[in-house]
């Protein structure tokens, strides 16, 4: 089994209540690489950062066992920045600027020994280019996408054939109604299924995730979080812990989907415990483990009551 | 074990895409009553209606077994009316009237052999009243109680009052943010916690319910419905389907209370399926079972993965 990630690698500037983030690693495919690094190792990275991108960053990469091959460098451009500001309301944010820099001619290529990876991970970056990436790996067995409503309203057309070709779709509550334009959750997720994606994964933030399948709905529920420090990448956590998993387990029954989906949340709530990518710095396998009992026990109730009567 | 409801009983005027029901059954304790009597019963009822209350509506009562002696009938008045519509999306509805009729003078009565009761479900009522009612009853093992943000903002003081006297609250996502003036919910249950109640019940509509106790938060998966006809009621199908099965057990443990949130989502399912009440009339109690086992399969996940390494 081998994990192909492929996404942005950023430098965002981040504000919450609770502090401040001048120039903090970021970016989809750093946060889904860290992520599914816990499960599975190497994690096959391409992406894109600029003369810029600070060495503690590929450090960073590098000590969580990522394959950098893929990681194109160019000396002369900028990294892709991002600029957020998080109300009080952790679910409120505004975007202060978004600067693509080297990202906007960005061409992803794979390189040879990537051709082969089997579970392939599209973070959120323009559907023609996961498209082109799809176009360079041989035979994938399951490819994983996220999206956003940028690309939903921009490039409908573009990402309809993106979903042609992809077997999981990741998106959050809202782009799954924006997407199907359909409010029922449940509704939404069948009409998405029928874009193309077998399996529609819809992220909902502190409500848990849905799991829908054919012929199955998981309801997972969100980890009780009462200080969640900085929001950013939770949804690229739950990614790549979600991809993390499968590769290593290489297991695509229902039942390891499931499994799959909590671990995905089990990142994802470690991720908004510390700043920016520091939440994914020192987990251990272990730590992993006990969040995803503490899963079970959040949402587990015992088999029917025997009334005394 | 013997369950007291005091609410409002309502002629609902209620517009939703799906059709309209012009004069439907309706309000708090109706509603409260028709699910907990699924589970125990009679169920004893205090509320007020006018001589304009259909008959129809009180063979419904009788016939869910409802023990009528608490119902004030105000031959003069004119029932409590709402009037309703909801959006495309159901999570947005508008209110179009609200004509408290002989409810503005309610003024509940426990009639004597009432003051015994044991498990006390204070609809969504003034918090005077509510208090009120707490007066009158002797010793209830357990007061459940459902507000609404009417209250929270314009009876502020009454309700902390009313908090500090009962053991469960029973309150929406947006109500608990209000109450609380906390957007965290896990923190705002908290706070609320510190008002009073040893346990809150967080209704999320589309996204399940949230049990919080001093040790314990469990989440409770939505039933997966691509097919809503009418929310109306859901909430008070939710509390009467929690306090029906805390009657019929009178088991009040924490894995007890998980089942009765589960059992009160099952009621709330049903009764969102068709217009009024008209979910709440020919359940049987298999049916709910089946239910309650499929809330099961919903949420459950297998125990860890043995990974092949």
């Amino acid at each position: 089994m081998s994990v192909l990630v492929v996404g942005s690698l950023a430098i965002d500037s981040i504000e919450t209540p609770f502090g401040s983030a001048p120039r903090a690693l970021g970016g989809s495919a750093t946060y889904i690489s860290a992520a599914a690094s816990y499960f599975t190792n190497p994690i096959r990275l391409v992406g894109v950062v600029g003369g810029d991108f600070p060495k503690e960053g590929l450090r960073f990469l590098e000590e969580r066992h990522v394959d950098l091959e893929g990681l194109e460098i160019v000396k002369e451009g900028k990294t892709f920045h991002w600029a957020g500001r998080y109300h009080y309301d952790l679910n409120v944010r505004d975007t202060l600027k978004t600067q693509l820099n080297v990202f906007e001619k960005f061409d992803p290529k794979i390189p040879p020994r990537y051709k082969n990876s089997t579970y392939v991970c599209l973070g959120n970056i323009d559907p023609v280019l996961q498209l082109r990436v799809l176009d360079q790996i041989e035979k994938p067995r399951v490819v994983i996408c996220d999206t956003m409503n940028y690309w939903i309203e921009g490039k409908n057309k573009e990402l309809l054939e993106t979903l042609k070709r992809i077997d999981i779709l990741i998106l959050n509550e809202s782009e799954a109604r924006l997407l199907s334009k359909e409010p029922n959750l449940i509704k939404a997720a069948r009409v998405i299924r029928g874009m193309g994606p077998r399996i529609v994964i819809v992220k909902k933030g502190e409500h848990g995730a849905l799991l829908i399948t054919e012929s199955t709905v998981f309801s997972a529920p969100a980890y009780p979080m009462e200080n969640i420090f900085d929001p950013t990448g939770a949804g690229d956590a739950f990614a790549g812990g979600f991809v993390g998993w499968l590769g290593r387990t290489d297991d695509i029954s229902e039942e390891n989907l499931k499994r799959a989906v909590i671990y995905g949340s089990a990142l994802a709530s470690f991720c908004v415990e510390k700043f920016g990518v520091d939440g994914l710095r020192d987990l251990t396998y272990l730590r992993i483990q006990d969040r995803f009992r503490s899963f079970r026990e959040l949402s587990r109730f015992e088999e029917d009551y025997v009334a005394s009567e």
